[in-house]
């Protein structure tokens, strides 16, 4: 029985793990690899400490942080596919009647490792617009996160993809840096707040462009532009399903929504609407009492590599407290 | 009228100037000194993504990263002073009946600075004991974070100064470590909870000294031994005021407390009974509206680097979200 295992491999993961082999616990880590979602980033300059890093080479930092450890295992190029709970053997026998002793998370390949306590630092995967051209030019043009890198866009002319509160934040982010930045809406009307609309809308830096359905991306080595399919009320007037038109943009910020690698434990712990495991600000516990979560797979309002670094550090700490105290 | 002043040079002061200047939000950064309490340690190995790195070291890479934002003002070999509320011109004339406008920050040189919002991140100072050689050998054997500093002390000989909770966790992180653990405390009876007095009790390595007041840290190079005056139940029985013992140790904990560098907010905001900054866990926002707060100097239950620089981005981002919704 392992006394915790971390799920994860971004940054929350990475500092759990460090934190928790430094306690003399025993622990495992599994994740697929290592540094979250950065690791796509062609330049990360808001990793606390470090004026500029490649997103590749934080992982590989964090990765070696974390294997200088000694007492920790590490399961990588595996994921986490379900978790039970194990009860323990009870008046009646073995598996009936016995309380919650620990869990068991059964790995995609196949492992099972029996636990006490669980980390879910799984991370998210952000919503993307599936269309030609996005995965070729991410990190070269194409961004998903906008307080990250919208600096990197000075002087340039941007895209931003979404009408709810992202794609409005991420205006809000770039309107200091880009010389002019399209919004575009796939419905008749922007999402997100009123008060951050009429904000932005003051601004001729903005054009709003609704009804348009990204079709999309090219470039060379970088975004030089976008299309998309105008179904507006003057393609509809034609009866045409739209007219294709094309921006040219070196910067592509996709701003529709983040999916929660939170599969694994939905049927174990509480989640929010939009799959975020619910967990308490102060102690980062999850409404199972032996499972902590933190990072974008939880409910944290905002999502940055250092946030869940320092919330999974809060975590480790209170696992190791709930350790000591049984 | 800046929109923020952040008042601190540590890991959360200088995490939430990265991230206000690149919101380019006028800001200002008031602070002593960068690296905050890991300015003194010799070898970090808990600060996520770099396996090992002095305070120093440390603090200049702060420092650095800090002063690589084209956009923020840094006032630094400052302290904070003073706070006070600046009203609007209400009904009546200029300062009287306006609603409060903004907070005036008043440093220990006398400048002044009108700010919109404030970010606390000034930290805490560790009690210390004010004996000879303690401050000497800070460092070099005398520590104050056992969860930072355990891992150094593996096969060596350990005493811990204070029988408070800290003290005991201490011991707790130390007993995977250290070969033998002197836990000293002046009063007649540990004070930590009664569930870990049981659990560091059943450890042989441990040895509980009551009534020991400590005198003095003594070494060459690195910490040889501690000095204290037994004030037993045998000494009191000699009516003599206690001899003075000597323990052969290699390194010091120092667990008897920390203040937190609060003073100058303390007629605006609420704190709890030990000084530090109540502070909303998922905003970080204090009891004032316009100020937030973060780190050691807060109510954050647990105290690290990566914690404090997590914190300080939720409560940068929380005050970009305020200053959008103005």
């Amino acid at each position: 029985m392992y006394d915790l295992i971390i799920v994860g491999g971004g940054p929350g993961g990475v500092a759990a793990g460090v934190y928790a082999a430094r306690k003399k616990i025993k622990v495992a880590l599994i994740a697929e690899s290592f540094g979250g979602q950065s690791l796509v980033s062609a330049d990360v300059q808001n990793w606390i400490g470090t004026k500029s890093i490649s997103g590749f080479d934080l992982g590989q930092a964090l990765e070696a942080h974390l294997r200088a450890q000694p007492d920790i295992e590490i399961v990588d190029g595996d994921l986490a596919e379900r978790v039970e709970e194990v009860f323990g053997s009870g008046s009646n026998g073995a598996g009936a009647g016995g309380a919650v002793e620990g869990l068991r998370v059964t790995t995609k390949k196949g492992k099972v490792f029996e636990t006490k306590y669980l980390l879910v630092a799984s991370g998210s995967r952000r919503r993307k617009l599936g269309v030609p051209g996005e995965s070729e030019f991410e990190g070269k043009g194409v961004a998903y996160c906008s307080t990250c890198d919208a600096p990197l866009f000075g002087g340039k002319v941007v895209a931003v993809v979404g009408g709810g509160n992202a794609g409005l934040e991420a205006v809000l982010d770039l309107l200091p840096y880009a010389t002019k930045i399209y919004l575009l809406e796939r419905s008749g009307e922007l999402k997100g707040d009123a008060v951050t609309q009429v904000k932005i809308k003051q601004h001729e830096k903005l054009e709003i462009i609704l009804h348009a359905t990204t079709t999309a991306v090219f470039g060379d080595t970088f975004v030089k532009g976008l299309r998309y399919k105008d179904g507006g009320a003057s393609a509809g007037m034609t009866g045409a399903t739209g007219a294709e038109k094309e921006l040219a943009v070196e910067g592509v910020f996709v701003e529709i929504g983040a999916l929660p690698n939170s599969d694994f434990v939905k049927d174990t712990i509480k989640m929010n609407a939009i799959g975020e495991v619910i967990a308490d600000p102060v102690t980062q516990r999850a409404s199972h009492p032996r499972i902590w979560a933190v990072g974008d797979v939880s409910d944290v309002r905002y999502k940055q590599n250092n946030i869940s670094a320092g919330d999974a550090i809060k975590a480790v700490l209170n696992i190791y407290d709930t350790l000591n105290k049984e």
